[in-house]
């Protein structure tokens, strides 16, 4: 029997809470499967008096999370408070020099500071865990950096937002627009303090960074993330896919081109009969293309209190069991700086406009659409609606480039308003 | 640079040629993760001469797969012959015996002999892996192992034979047949040499019971698996769970109950809706239900050269890295006996059978079912078909031996031949 794995936990919101459960409630079977005991030293919070449904008094306490890192009887600091600077980053970078392993559920720390807390990491001999920066409870990381490690990974795509898939299929299922369900969303506690970290991408698109970074063996660059939120779909677009075969999903989706690193966070149109336009609700999807396992999903739940913890346990046992690897899963100074490609990689496109009720609009709309070389698929027009209809357009695949160039030629008198552009993500 | 890690490969059939494949080709990549080189040192195969599509001529050749695992030039011993016995299961001790690790596809070996080679292993401490072995390219026993580590496991399901579910989604799509589905996956050689490893559910459930060992921290036990086949579905029934809201799968499916260790591989009824439900051709997806993290689901290829080769490949990097657990997640010897439960679970269930046109046969039919205690949720009886007519119940939930009893207790006067019952798996 080797010593106890000591933590420390700094942060007891609701995963805090989660992992601090799940040390006392299964220590018979985290021994059974660790070979050793699990403990916690000490923790940390904001209040120190707070009921939080779980006994705390057996644990030290310490009001400064740096000071938690830094103790003697921690050997993994457990970062659970979030936020891509400030305390989070102070105790973490103060754990690492201290000698600690660190186990975090922060993206957006790693996503902006990824490169340099793993190499200050690696340098000391320490790791970094994050498993529940990503997806939640789907052990995502561990398939990607270790179980598929025998691929050349063509693609890496995932809804890693629940609340904006909340949103997408409830605008679909209930008949209402983008701000009566955000407003419920709201209302719900589905959102965060910023929603536009959750509507706006940032949060999914630090997520997007992480898996690329170990997809790809290059440097975490949130900054080449191109994003793109939800706030701009209608129940009109969510019915128009519908009606041609497709759902509209906050996707990300990173690829390594010939041009660069693509990272994009973007609605985007997927084929209904594929798994991630069958996701339904809040639940999280990452989708793994390698060149010899072809295709693998994982699908589970992307957020709440057991699924993050379970996320963060599998770091800790990890460590328990002495299976250590370097942040990125390859050692942090052997990464790459990849070019950051902007939607390099062509694609057909969905686009609606709203056509003025006049003879010849939409030839000249096909008209300039074919001047900057996109053609046209298929195409829907819609009853009309006092002068103008909607026109609906699926394109053969073209580069962004061409057809933000068509969609600026647009002439403004048979055009009215700004056409919307959604990218057809091909997938099986 | 640590030193390369050499493999010595047993068996070049299709997955070792995949195997042989990835270390050429990905030669850079593999190094890049591991920080160490991997090499072959030497092959072995039922003939040297054969062209395999990749050249051979760098690796020492031996005839015997036992000489290959003793050679002092090999730290791991890659056993892809197949076969729970014979020159795999020799050449498996000899390795272990002479202080190889060991890893395999071998799901049959590993399901009847797995706790005596587990136990011989960590004895001389090896590890003995064997990802490729369930579920082809999904990293599933590295998900359930470490992955979800933390939970208490509820459930593991899985359809893992890709064959099977191809027959099953191909009946339905075509409107074909049971008989001419198996004869066309015959032809596209879909179906192993003996066709009852596929349609009798042996090789899935070889596989089930190597997740239920890590799931339950049980000792393997493959004749505790409750084995029905799908050979006597037929399109009616097809039909019928379809327009009730169900497909049929066969299914596994192992759970711990107060009774003891319920191992199932069976066709099953699954909501239409669910992810089980909407999986088609032959692919094939793993869903694991644990007490913090929910509903984890795994699709991926159950099979061929790349997926297979990819999960070979990530237990030798995670040798490579120094990663090594013991062949269940916990010591061999840890490992508890459960007892077999057999169909401990209550279960509402489908039940067909053909009633004879006359009064009161439903009445009857109704009443044995009652006073065994089973009550029916929904009936349909369909068109006449000269003196019978097929009439399709689903009972609420109730136990097998309640079931079983009620069928035996049914009139011959009034039901033609004999009633099928399926058991109605409960899954979102």
């Amino acid at each position: 029997m080797s010593e106890p794995l000591r933590l420390g936990i700094a942060g007891l919101g609701t995963v805090g809470v989660g992992v601090v459960r799940i040390i006392r409630q299964q220590a018979a079977l985290l021994e059974a499967r660790t070979g050793r005991k699990i403990t916690i030293s000490a923790v940390s919070a904001r209040s120190k008096d707070k009921d939080r449904g779980v006994p705390l008094s057996d644990y030290g306490w310490e009001d400064d999370p740096v000071a938690l890192a830094k103790r003697d009887d921690v050997d993994v600091f457990v970062e659970l408070m979030g936020g891509d600077d400030g305390p989070a980053k102070d105790a973490t970078e103060a754990a690492i020099a201290a000698g600690k392993d660190v186990v975090t559920a922060n993206k957006a720390m790693l996503a902006i500071h990824g490169q340099a807390l793993a190499e200050a990491a690696e340098a000391a001999g320490r790791v970094i865990r994050y498993e529940a920066a990503v997806a939640g409870g789907i052990p995502v990381m561990k398939a990607l950096t270790e179980g598929l490690a025998g691929n050349d990974i063509s693609r890496v795509m995932g809804v890693m937002n629940g609340t904006c898939n909340y949103i997408l299929t409830q605008m679909q299922a209930t008949r209402q627009g983008y701000n009566a369900l955000f407003a419920e969303a709201d209302k719900l506690g589905y959102l965060e303090a910023d929603p536009n970290l959750d509507v706006g991408g940032i949060d999914a698109g630090h997520k997007l960074a992480l898996l690329a970074s170990v997809a790809f063996g290059t440097q975490v660059n949130f900054d080449g993330v191109e994003l793109e939120g939800i706030q701009k779909i209608t129940l009109e677009d969510i019915d128009a896919a519908d009606d041609m075969g497709y759902r509209i999903k906050l996707l990300g989706v990173a690829q390594m081109t010939g041009r660069g690193l693509e990272q994009r966070m973007s609605p985007c149109l997927v084929p209904s009969t594929s798994p991630l336009g069958q996701l339904e609700g809040g639940t999280n999807m990452v989708v793994i293309e390698g060149d010899a396992v072809g295709q693998i999903v994982l699908r589970g739940a992307g957020a709440g209190e057991g699924p993050t913890a379970s996320a963060v346990m599998s770091d800790v046992i990890d460590i328990a069991r002495g299976l250590r690897l370097p942040t990125f899963g390859q050692p942090a100074t052997t990464l790459t700086t990849a070019r950051a490609a902007l939607a390099a990689v062509p694609a057909p496109y969905y686009l609606r406009m709203q056509l003025v009720d006049k003879p010849g609009a939409l030839a000249k709309v096909a008209a300039v659409l074919g001047d900057a070389g996109v053609s046209i698929d298929r195409m829907r027009q819609y009853g009309h609606q006092d002068t103008a209809a909607p026109v609906l357009i699926v394109t053969h695949k073209t580069t962004r480039t061409a057809l933000d160039e068509a969609l600026a030629g647009m002439d403004k008198s048979v055009v009215q308003g700004e056409p919307v552009a959604i990218r057809i993500e091909e997938v099986d």
